[in-house]
């Protein structure tokens, strides 16, 4: 997962840039970087890390012009090099341009092979090179034809910003897999910003505006901006995972509230397994809302049960010594007081390879519970996202293999209980319509109301909504940037 | 604030004390410290910043030796100093010595100007180093009895950790201002550790035995433990804004639930300033406890109307373009879907000079509150702390000069409402005879249950528990290490 | 200026390589990088600073393979940017493959526009990249034979390194403009080295087995090394400023000790502007070959009259205040001893601007000097290099529009004498038939000996022997990397 | 051995200091520090590396104030540890001051025991703070007369600055047996400057006065200048071995020219120690004035035959294949053209373990020397210095414990020569009379001429001029700062 920005028209774009990228850090701490456009050319600046170490005052300063995007970027599990690290900018026959990515390719490696066949080198292992060297040996004159162009080869999810020294160009993918909204500054500039999440507006001074529609372009230079639709229609099939864990609470997708969704699905979560206990705690904190909605659906009593420490780093010294759930202690702790002798209820958003949930499942039991039953706000998560979430393999995801009460004897909780599929679904969909939703200004800002067909769900259903022949073969590169 | 910790008989002492300072980095992030016995001699080893920045494990390794202590220091409003870093360690007539301290003295400036004038030099503008150069011309033999010595000469909160290569001293003030607690490894070693919080107990391993009494001090060497209380008994003065606002919610403070007390200073809250409202909402994270309590009390929904940000920096660029409340979004953010519309209780632990509260009373109003009411689970701030919290003086704290409607007026919010004192201690004095916290082994820990004598409360109540004859000068440091 | 190196077969590949380029360091203090091969894929690490800043142990140790290429890349005037360090590495359609080039091409700008017209983008700022691209589309099938193909389209200087998972090429262009010399590992190895010098061969432990021959390919593979000449030939144009400036004193060019033909050159100054003088000085370190030879020639007392500081670092504090030649002083200091109320000669490799030498003189006559003449170990740089030196533009260059006459005035010295350019030739190849060079090997290692002709002057006498028809234009970038 | 900097009365003390310590660099480059006097207090910077690392621009800036000290510290065999950076900076009973000291005081181990039993503590391992205790302790009331009491305790060599808010201190112990000189800025701020060397003045824009006599204190306040005499009188031992290695060439220590001395000690080792041979070359940079002299005595051609590495850094990689003399190559490289076939003489300063000198004779044999003859510019290195400079234990001194012939069998040499103490010490003495000596300011200088009994030469003879009763015991440091 990553998270795009632009903005076209500001004064300080690389610092709007850089604000903007802070507030998208939850959606990638791996790598972060900006491109700014002067008008003459392009500025370049990534490096690996948070953005608050990528990028000095010193650093932003150099980065001048009144046109930026910016892109960070999520950790993955088999390393990170500094290569890979975007926005990727290059020189080409028609001067410079700079693209950011969110998402990712179905058919990537197919694409690269041709290219290859035709003499194209690769610099990095990103499916954006793909894109790049598409546009450059595009036939079309205006770059917007040119990415259109180069678009219309390519499969799967994107989210894209794509800046030269005129324009800044948005697209997002037909299918809008993943999130991407256009929004303006509140200041004099009246500046558009492109943004993964409408979150991220407040910090920077910006309202939102829309999302962006399946398949739509967005094309801002100096004379304004003017929307495309460049691409043949295939039905929306939207994130619904964005929903249950990845966007921040205090964004809508898609005209829905995060936060309400969530709380609607803890709703639903407490109705199709309820169990009597004493308390509902989250695991923070992308739990917290979904909490907040079972324990009013269940009238039992929310407690902050488990304390997360906001100084977890990246280097770690481990004790040679045993302690037990060494890992998770550094990120949670139970509070004792709302758990011992307590009928437990523990609202997770998602259950992935199994061992951070039996850990957890062990202190709560160790702080005290009498009993611990493990509630998640999704289905079973059995099926390996090809669309930009870094999920594991099939074989080590434990709901692919393992039944419910396989994985409840695993976890050591008393009980575990999946949300089902269509209750996600009816869920999230019946949030749109509720007042609180409207009224935050979610309803009215969707042109096109989410229906239950909208969704992509395959992680839960296998039912890929991009079609390929065959799970897409993880690229074994041959070059690595240590 | 500050945290110490100690531990003696590990074999991994100083990852140990690693871990334990990682668990109170919430009580210091300015300067962190570990200093080991390694039989021979002392290591040292301290620096500016995070633990996990201070020490990296080629450091770490450096730190041999079966007994440490370690420091967390609190960045203070004036700048901080390398040289103010602890834990210090010295050289003297029979070896060598160490000391870690957490908290005030109000007699320090006193006591250094009779050791300068009798010769003495000061290389730091720590409370500390006065204690260790009064432990060094002691004329008592054992180290226990020259520490003890020398805290005879010392008024104010203390709790100090003291190392030699042969033993561990741990000491906590007559008034037992600031806590300190006795732990057990749950390892092989069975290792005696002390530590300013238990909160840190689980993260290494370890089990919470008790809170050191006021004015006990515990030797611990190789032929075990003794307690001593050498000092004249005066009554317990235990700061009551622990609770409040600085341990953290799993840690039980002489007896007493930090999460439950909170929640109980939440529910007497309610009963105070009750209002009409739609939804309550905490000022994450210190403050999520109470609005637990007050939710409950009040029977009004709970909800995260405000989300905090986990990648807050250290320095960060603001840009030249105004936005509202830039500063407190780069923390918080509110969650329109919950706001819109609403009335609106916040519960914020303290106001302090009332900045940041009235930003975050516009931000929520600018999110859509028809209403804005803040509620704050402690009385008004309106006396400077000499015990060791790093307060303002007295003209910057907005209570010691407004009243609460003129603090309502300057916030904007629609009202103010504070926890009365009495309500408070009350509150925190009933948490500790509830079933929960005796269950959670909160009651049982203590040996002396605490009555509403009990504690200070002289940040409210202008009762500083330690007398001075005028409020204690602020040394004008003559020396600043840059 | 650059330097390459390359190593096949070596179980340390990347260690020797590290260690070739700390030894070629004085080719380029500005960034450094190597690729390794494994067997399996390459691996990159590349960064700025020098080879000391750039590799931590870690990250050598990452390095893993049996054969390695590395570069040095000298710090360029106007700026320098992560992104034009070397080797670059690629992924292309027949795997990976790495290049480290030290050289500069002059159809590079044309060659680059040819291929930005097929849709090739460019990622960095070097010729090495056009290479990499004319590589890619080759249509030979053996790398080698992609490699020879894309030469075949390039003009200019360049010596080249190129590695794969299989196989290291090294090519020497036709005009052998810069030096590339093959030696042997004396280990139980005997890997190939190529390195821009031999003088670092003695720290790797290796001997040195000759210069590549102009246009001459190395290729080392598993079953050895067999040499080819892919190219027409064209007459041999030698730097010969790598003599007089740029090469080691210990290196042997092409069959010439460097340290022997400057020896020669100060004698042949001596001789063609012999002056009555007390002492003779060089400007350390390059100038100290020359003046003692000039010493010898003239029978003058040679003196280390300057001192040169071994601390001067990257960022420097310049005081507000005035300080006479301050910015010399910070590298070189007078000895007033050797230099009160004498006559002075002093030795130097060139003058570029002029500005550094009108500073000298001063301060050597500040420093009490009765007349202090300058001696120039070259003919007056009038012209720009194309080839890889980075030189100021004509215009910056004082001797292109002054007289020596006006050198002088503006050098404020007592007199200037450049050494002409016969004489110079002369005196390297002089240098070639002496005992000394022959007994060090130098004269055996040539199979083909260098006359007059044999040698680029282009910087002083404007005859450049690759053709264009205009000076090639400094590309602007449109693309920085910050 | 370190280096001592001090300015009084300078818009830009900090400044100015941060150049002098750069131009000192060659004294100590472990760590380095500044302190500088507002008029209020004293602001302290100080740190491990070079002074370049140490300081940046704004670190810089923050040293504000009109007079400064500073310090830079040779690192040590044992390992090195920030806490014994200087200079050391402490409030007192009068207020804040701070010292930097260069030298060894031989009774430190003893007042610190007599401190310790007082009730000192201590927080370094230098024999600076035994000072500054003795300082803080004295009866007297002016900072100058508490300097020159605590002085009269201590026995060694110092060379010491002290700065107070009002006043800069600095003396030279009674035997002058490390220098110390007297400046003067050229600028308007006419301010007077102090410095280990006047080698340091030229780049600050400043011209040398006088060394400071044996015992002399100068006391420089706003008031101006004064010197006194506080130290009964006791012989002149001045370090000759300043001359031969330690300091600048473009020194005069005690009007005396370093340079010229070098040469002239060089004319003395030809004379003592002639042998036939073709060519005489340094070891870089130390020996080269030496070597010229050396090369002028003996009609021997001077060749520059080994090539010194500017690039040697603090952590290096070391192939795990034996590379023959691989730690001297890092530093030193023959160069062969000028070696080759001929009969070598190679000049350097002195013998200390022998290792160094036996890989440079195998290293100039290898490159083909027929005959390599070592001659060494000073005697047999027998004895430890006790008075500040560095050397190893007795025992592993190789002089101590062998014959000349022992040291010419280990070193692989064909002859060794060492200069006789006489005339290394008649050397020396007839340079200050000579006419380039005085020619340069440096006879003048003098007040006080030396002569045969004025000079420590106790690294040759073991005779001591500050006695002890028993090689003082290297204090077992109890406490590391790591």
């Amino acid at each position: 997962m990553c998270g795009v920005f632009g903005i076209f028209g500001h004064p300080e774009a690389a610092n709007i840039t850089y604000l903007g990228l802070h507030a998208l850090q939850h959606r990638g701490q791996e790598s972060a970087g900006i491109v700014t456009a002067d008008g003459e050319q392009l500025l370049l600046h990534r490096g690996m890390g948070h953005v608050i170490d990528v990028f000095t005052p010193d650093q932003l300063a150099k980065l001048a012009g009144h046109a930026s995007i910016g892109h960070v970027r999520y950790s993955t599990a088999g390393g990170s090099f500094v290569k890979n690290a975007q926005p990727i900018a290059v020189d080409y026959a028609r001067g410079s341009m700079a693209f950011a990515h969110n998402g990712n390719l179905t058919n990537a490696e197919a694409l690269r092979e041709r290219l290859e066949a035709r003499g194209s080198i690769f610099q990095t292992g990103t499916d954006t090179e793909v894109i790049v060297h598409l546009v450059a040996i595009s036939t079309q004159r205006a770059v917007e034809d040119r990415v259109a162009d180069a678009l219309g080869y390519v499969k799967g999810a994107y989210s894209l910003v794509c800046l030269t020294d005129k324009v800044l160009i948005a697209v997002r993918d037909p299918h809008a897999i993943r999130p991407l909204c256009l929004g303006r500054m509140l200041d004099a500039s009246h500046a558009h910003v492109v943004s993964s999440e409408p979150g991220s507006f407040d910090l920077i001074g910006a309202e939102f505006v829309r999302d962006l529609e399946p398949g739509e372009m967005l094309i801002i230079d100096e004379r304004g901006m003017r929307a495309i639709h460049p691409f043949p229609h295939v039905p929306r099939s939207s994130c619904i995972f964005e929903y249950v864990y990845f966007a921040r609470p205090d964004s809508h997708i898609d005209g829905i509230s995060v936060y309400l969704a969530r709380k609607n699905v803890g709703r639903a979560l407490a109705k199709e397994h309820g169990i009597a206990a004493d308390v509902v705690i989250p695991v923070p904190d992308s739990g917290v809302a979904a909490t907040i909605g079972y324990a009013e659906a269940a009238g039992i009593p929310f407690e902050m049960g488990l304390v997360r420490s906001h100084y977890v780093g990246r280097t770690f010294i481990e004790p040679q010594q045993t302690i037990r759930h060494f890992g998770v202690k550094l990120k949670l702790n139970p509070v004792n007081a709302v758990l011992r002798g307590r009928r437990v209820v523990i609202v997770d958003d998602s259950i992935v390879r199994g061992t951070t949930s039996r850990k957890i499942v062990k202190m709560v039991r160790d702080a005290g519970a009498k009993e611990v039953h493990l509630r998640i706000a999704s289905p079973p998560t059995a099926w390996p996202c090809y669309y930009g979430i870094d999920t594991p393999t099939r074989r080590e995801l434990i709901a692919s293999s393992h039944t419910t009460d396989e994985i409840n004897q695993y976890i050591t909780s008393d009980s575990v209980g999946y949300l089902s599929l269509s209750s996600l679904i009816n869920a999230v969909i019946e949030t749109q319509n509720t007042h609180a939703n409207r009224a935050s200004g979610g309803g009215s800002a969707a042109r096109d109301p989410l229906d239950t067909g909208s969704f992509c769900h395959a992680c839960w259903s296998g039912e890929y909504p991009v079609a390929f022949s065959h799970p897409p073969r993880q690229r074994q590169m041959r070059l690595l940037d240590t």
